[in-house]
């Protein structure tokens, strides 16, 4: 196998909940040596929800794949030194680290650099001025839940998924990238903060937000499942299944009308409305009389016919799945797809896992599990800080490390 | 001022709507020089919503910000070969290529590393087969949206975030930097293939819902506005106001009780229940009674007195902003966050953009408007492939490229 992307790259991590784990198992994922730093017995993330009916954590095992694990008393002076000396440790791909703890005491970047001077760290935080905030109270502020859901509705719907935490963590990757980048050619270190209220609000203004209540002075309404700006909704076929219909463009909204062959009743809305369809926004003006035509239509044919006369037509489509319909039915979440592997998670069991989406071509990471808790302690005490057998049974014997309990 | 931390790399974009976009964004707003390419007059995401008055379109503004712009005939082979050569024009910080175009004729790795063979190239597509997926349609396919919204509701609710879209963006300027980072030690190139689809099934993944699935054969319920594992919904206050009320730790929610004086109601809870609520787990299990007396009390305060009391109980918690809220009375969302600054985007007017959230200290780049469409052709051309004036004017003359027309 050809050596992976990010081989012989090390990473110290210590984070918890998602944005700083996900940067951290990305990275590991194309091939990094992260090594995650815990509390003995599991930080605050530990036994994060879901877990199994031994009390595993799924979403431990989730976030943490590929890493190494050691397990310290962060508690113990001895035990922040055994992480600072693992941060700051020498050699041209090393001394980087990731971080989402509280900044204070130890966890400085000015102290931590006072070791290794060309220290890359990627420091997350909730607000910039390091005031606590999470996904949750993020999307909270920045507007979403009061345009997500129905139109009718007064209230919010909040986000399942926690999309700013992840896009964070895809930051933190790209952050620590860049930094590594800079300090090839310069020898410069660097302290990267990464605050996710700022990830959210730079989206806001990616995505013309900021801008249409600024320029246009127009606050964006509720538009319950159509999207934003051009045509697209769920609508129910004649045997009640769900499927998302989308026009981006007009060459595909015109693929759509021909597939349900709806030419006559377009004519008539065109018609009604006194002007042609020709853009994206004519599209989102018209909205509602096209998913007029489209659910009558829709609410006719099984879903077997219209995915037949969609694919034909080259329509933009797809069914609506619950997340155990696709990975019962759907073949791209299977072992077909490179993507997944069939992974044993000790003390877990064997189910499918991710690796990176980044198809890398022959020197693709395969999956690997998370690691157990502690499980990689000595072989990182021995490797990196080049501690003796002896030294580190004295480490073990003060409870200043731990290595992984049995299964 | 430092140099930024990708100063001196060169990237060619050649992609539309979010993803790509925003993948190459985040490397100029790290510093590096993006030359993106259009079609003459636009392309698909030209004129994307929300727009101006005068049809400029604002999400194309905050998609394209720092990039240069050539405009090119691509139609035309004399087009397509000004674009390949740009893609693989020499130099040890160039030759990396961004796209998400449709793979076929010369949007071809083979073909382009032809004429470079250490090209770094990263194509986004829908599926991993090459067919056509979009945000709306893999967010269908993976289930997010029938349990999204209120737990009595029956259909499916939409994201209006493009989450999936935002993800992979930010998981293509990782890959770049991870394969120019290979590309700088070993010399060899790489294409990256990059699937929205399989982006967003890797975060089902990554979150724990496959394990759920495949270990505990358990369906995740729709909990409406209730975060999943720990304790967290929306309240009304006394005077109206909607806040957001998180405790991912049982250290938050003890200190959410003494905010609230409820340690009574909680005792009471508590012993209806059989047991203490020690962990986030069992926060979930309960969290239908601790939001009964949460609510009950937030119901008699109002917001400043709740504000106050939260804060000196460091409870998670924050107030739940339209758009407007957020950028009329937020400090966070204004010029005293170095992330912003008041930028003119020509055609468009002034307001507040963001460059990236990744603050990188001196070097920070501050945030730029985006190009005009075609505003940098003359000199791409001639600074990247040293074309003569003459030549230059003959491309214009034959509509091979085309500049910027006046605002």
């Amino acid at each position: 196998m050809a050596a992976s992307l990010l081989s012989r790259m090390r990473v110290v991590e210590g984070a918890a909940f998602v944005a700083g784990p996900l940067g951290g198992m990305t990275l590991a994922q194309l091939g990094a040596d992260v090594i995650r730093f815990d509390p003995i017995g599991g930080g605050l993330d530990y036994r994060r929800w879901p877990v199994t009916k031994d009390g595993r954590s799924l979403y431990w095992a989730g976030l943490n794949k590929g890493k190494r694990s050691i397990a310290l008393d962060l508690r113990s002076d001895e035990g922040r030194e055994i992480a600072t000396s693992l941060i700051t440790a020498p050699g041209p791909d090393a001394g980087i680290f990731l971080t989402n703890y509280p900044a204070g005491g130890w966890i400085d970047y000015d102290h931590l650099a006072g070791r290794r001077p060309d220290l890359v760290m990627c420091h997350i935080l909730g607000n910039a001025d390091g005031s606590t905030a999470v996904d949750y109270t993020v999307n909270a502020a920045v507007g979403y839940p009061s345009i997500t859901g129905p139109e009718e509705s007064d209230g919010v719907v909040n986000s399942v998924l926690p999309a700013w935490d992840l896009i964070t963590g895809m930051t933190a990757a790209t952050g620590i990238l860049a930094a590594d980048r800079h300090r090839q050619r310069t020898g410069e270190g660097r302290l990267l903060k990464l605050p996710l209220f700022d990830v959210a609000l730079a989206v806001l203004g990616h995505l013309g937000h900021i801008g249409e209540i600024q320029i246009n002075d127009e606050d964006r309404a509720r538009h319950g499942n159509y999207l934003f700006g051009a045509f697209g909704r769920d609508f129910v076929t004649a045997d009640g299944q769900r499927v998302m219909v989308v026009a981006i463009t007009t060459r595909q909204f015109r693929g759509m009308i021909e597939a349900a062959g709806l030419e006559d009743e377009l004519a008539a809305i065109e018609g009604n409305l006194g002007f042609e369809l020709r853009s994206d926004g004519d599209l989102f003006t018209a909205r509602e009389a096209i998913a007029g035509i489209l659910e009558e239509w829709i609410a006719t044919q099984p879903l077997v016919d219209i995915a037949a006369l969609f694919e034909a037509n080259r329509v933009l489509w797809g069914p609506y799945q619950t997340m155990r319909e696709l990975l019962e039915s759907d073949m791209r979440a299977s072992t077909s797809n490179p993507m997944l592997g069939q992974v044993d998670q000790p003390g877990v069991g064997t189910y499918l896992m991710p690796g990176s989406p980044l198809d890398t071509g022959r020197d693709r990471v395969p999956p690997k599990p998370a690691p157990l808790l502690g499980q990689h302690t000595d072989e990182i005490l021995s490797e990196v800080l080049d501690l003796s057998g002896a030294e580190i049974g004295r480490l073990h014997d003060r409870k200043v490390v731990a290595g992984a309990e049995p299964i």
